[in-house]
């Protein structure tokens, strides 16, 4: 390596990295597995933010990911590790680049015959599990080899998008090793020629479409593509419409923006422009049940163009060696320009005059917070109707929608409001959460009092799983209630109201918005069979399934 | 099969077998993937057991396990099963059958080619992950021979005394087939001549010694043994020392019993005596670095039979196809008698005065808890100087002290003690747990609530990882304060209390004792740095490796 070598510690060279990835935050438990690490970690320059739980760790994580471009998890061995698990998984499905960091024993103490805790069945356990939900799962057992490494999964995992698991036995974070100075990423090219077919091909089909609408996924928003999809949209005047996983990749009151496309679920407005266009241009988009409106979506392959980072598919044939930021360019260059086809609508939200004592409905409270919306704040969504009803809510900026809406994860928002407001800071975030979502994960409000983050979270306190209730009804669907407004309560920290009513809780969100200091909890009550239209027909779409 | 067959559903005939191995409640959250399959538990013979977590369904199922011999956790796909691996991890490693019933879609919707929720890499990984922290994984995917799986993996879960992993594929639920009515167990039987020779073996060393001593573990707890530990106690007069894991498998007023053995950690009597034993006799111990005191023991594997459920090791020569049960009545049988060996102590707990204005210490704390116990408690402790200091208490029943010594999973205690009062239902139990283990799983209260169990929680809030503070010290070992005794604001229900002096903690547990229809929290106030002499042993201990 010569002069352009170093000397470091593997644990300095590996947070060096993630420095230089653009990571400021690191989420996680210190165990005695990892504390070495830990200890590296608070002489460096990434901040250290503990959580109550691994999984609250996993999911700021990942929230931190969506928002930021990289987030890292770091836990200890095996207990640690599998708590996360379950969020690892999640940004593996949804395409959240996320680097888990887990301690292990220490290569020299495993030599004796003792067992050691935290261990299940040996050595390899951790590292098998985590392969099977990562991209690329390493253990740093030899210094030597660590910073290559190191190198080629933090690769991986900008490159594809997905979760990367390192593994740190205790005694090899402060092992010494040769590191090179600058590490020059490789990124993947276009084949030229096959760019040049493949564009081709899909702007003869489009130019020649009569009613060419794009559909955009999450990916547009991974690979930071938004510009270029703006660009394209504005260039060619093709409308776009957005999947439920991908809400928000366009800001939702540009003209050309239809709303979100999800088979029978959605609007039946974007359906009939979605399912009834002659050419499809589908951009970075997951094919998955929750996004097609629970297979409800009825779209014809022979009026198809499929791209994604991973391939292109035009009809019934496949390109391969195509990347997609490349692809969207040449189409923005190559598509003949129509005057806008999608009307620009009026995508104010209409104004909302709460009804002194009428009963708060799952449709008027999201008719409130639509209007209360604005470009400072950030929309998270848990999973249930707070995801569902939240498909038509107008979000005015990039990437200020994040909800698990593929995984579909309950427990997800509470922590990912943690690792989202501390990466993108000016924003606040609104956080939308159902009673039973919130049971599971809603400790890491002690997170966001600790951090002193000002999330105003909303609880849909129906009662139980009302989701489920639609599919199949039971006393399994009930859950024990809660005070959810006296949270505050138990944390000594925030601020928080019950609400029954459209004045009540018109006072509460008024107090929650000008409480910035702290957190605010309202514990919104409904009735446990209210619920949107989309989730009406979410229900009835599930509940006939064979 | 003829006139002993009959026809059933799979759902039914795993709800049937489940029952006849003894179990009566199942611990575990709905989702839409295992819906059909909670209606079927709803129509049948068990009782469901609603949790916050997953995770807290399997620590209940586990604790249940341990008091009961059968514990069941049943999920749905992938983010159901994924947040109760830890708990499935630790069952693993420490010997408790749980039956773990996880949702999977169905066969039929698997060939559309849309990807569905909840799903990861591919309809492999959830069964490939759990496949490596349990005795057998099995998917039932053909209804003919689901009922012949069913038997093989129940039968391997009591008989190994592990978990097992059963995926129910949506359809699959309600899918018929023929089973048989009456289902024979094959258990293992001794090998008669091996068992001979290895009891001769045995009883020779042991009748020779001068000083043997037995040290008994956790297995003799898992195969019900108690009773027959206590006859080979009692005939031979041999002292008996338990390990960590294993504490409360002799009751420990018993005149016998020396104490836990854990090397450097334990009382300097009890090490004496174990480690200076020309024979020290093991029976299903596991040989775990936190059992033998963060690997401080010293014993000589020249003067020790180990014999567990899955060898028998003399010296240096090994015996395999004996059961323990009956190595144990042949050594019964075959030792000399002898006077005992220890001395019977004076096993009562010292009366205990409190000092009114003292601030309250984890030692006094401890002292008062030992005067407070009587045969109607059990004691459930998590990790932290919640374990260790514990283990000195007195025990005065079999199976009433329950911790995860070896995996050693922080937030075990709250979700387990659902499932243990709910195995024992007159025992009460005493939970102690610390503030960050609080933190992790303190939201299964809700489930006690729920379910009017009344535990006395005690909660050693000493503002962070204190246990940790002692292997390295930094901020990353401090925690959000909470006013854990504001919980029953919170949840609606119990009662709880704010400690910081002996008088208080001796009024608030007074109060909680007389407070027999829910559950009572005390928020003891401890100095960060306040610790059990054994947890001052380990931190040192721990400190030093390298």
């Amino acid at each position: 390596m010569g002069i352009s070598a170093m000397h470091i510690t593997v644990g300095q060279y590996l947070i060096k990295r993630l420095h230089e990835a653009g990571v400021r935050q690191v989420f996680g438990i210190p165990g005695d597995y990892i504390l070495d690490f830990y200890e590296q970690l608070y002489e460096g320059p990434l901040e250290h933010v503990g959580t109550c739980t691994e999984l609250g760790a996993g999911f700021a994580a990942d929230a931190y990911s969506r928002v930021h471009g990289l987030g890292v998890v770091c836990v200890t061995y095996c207990v640690g590790g599998f708590n996360c698990l379950n969020a690892v998984a999640g940004a593996y499905a949804e395409k959240s680049p996320l680097v888990v960091i887990c301690g292990a024993p220490g290569l020299l103490e495993r030599g004796r015959s003792a067992l050691l805790h935290h261990q299940v069945k040996d050595h390899r356990t951790q590292l098998d599990i985590f392969a099977r939900v990562t991209e690329a799962a390493v253990a740093l057992d030899d210094p030597a080899r660590a910073p290559e490494a190191i190198d080629a999964v933090l690769d991986l995992c900008q490159r594809r998008k997905r979760p990367v698991y390192i593994e740190l036995p205790r005694d090899m974070a402060r092992a010494r090793c040769m590191a090179p100075r600058r590490h020059k990423r490789t990124m993947p090219v276009s084949n030229p020629a096959t760019l040049m077919e493949a564009a081709a091909d899909a702007v003869e089909l489009l130019n020649q479409a009569k009613r060419p609408v794009i559909l955009a996924g999450v990916e547009i928003h991974r690979f930071a593509l938004q510009d270029a999809l703006v660009r394209l949209v504005e260039q060619s005047g093709l409308p776009v419409a957005a999947t439920l996983l991908g809400k928000s990749i366009i800001r939702e009151d540009h003209a050309n923006y239809l709303g979100v496309y999800e088979g029978a679920m959605g609007q039946a407005r974007v359906r009939r422009a979605v399912e009834r266009s002659d050419c499809l241009l589908v951009l970075g988009a997951f094919m998955t049940d929750i996004n097609l409106g629970a297979n409800t979506a009825q779209l014809d392959v022979d009026c198809t163009i499929n791209a994604s980072s991973e391939r292109i598919s035009i009809r019934r044939h496949h390109y391969e060696d195509v990347r997609l930021d490349d692809f969207i360019a040449a189409l923005a260059k190559g598509l003949r320009r129509r005057r806008n086809i999608g009307k620009p609508r009026d995508r104010k939200a209409p104004p909302f005059r709460p009804k002194t004592g009428q009963p708060m409905t799952i449709r008027r409270l999201f008719n409130r917070i639509d209007a209360f919306l604005t470009r400072n704040h950030m929309v998270i969504c848990d999973i249930g109707d707070s995801l569902f009803a939240a498909a038509d809510l107008i979000i005015r900026e990039r990437t200020e929608f994040i909800s698990p809406a593929y995984y579909t994860s309950m427990g997800f928002a509470i922590p990912a409001a943690v690792g989202a407001q501390m990466a993108a800071p000016k924003l606040r975030p609104l956080v939308i959460v159902g009673d039973g979502a919130f049971q599971m994960t809603g400790q890491e409000l002690a997170t966001i009092a600790r951090n002193k983050l000002n999330p105003i979270v909303i609880v849909l306190n129906n009662k139980g799983y009302t989701t489920e209730r639609y599919i199949k009804d039971g006393a399994f669907n009930d859950i024990h209630e809660w005070a959810y407004h006296r949270m505050p309560d138990l944390l000594q920290a925030g601020w928080g109201a019950e609400v029954h009513t459209e004045d009540e809780f018109e006072a509460a969100l008024m107090t929650a918005s000008k409480n910035t200091s702290a957190f605010s909890i309202l514990n919104v009550h409904l009735d446990p069979w209210d619920r949107s239209n989309s989730l009406e027909r979410l229900g009835q779409s599930l509940a006939s399934r064979k």
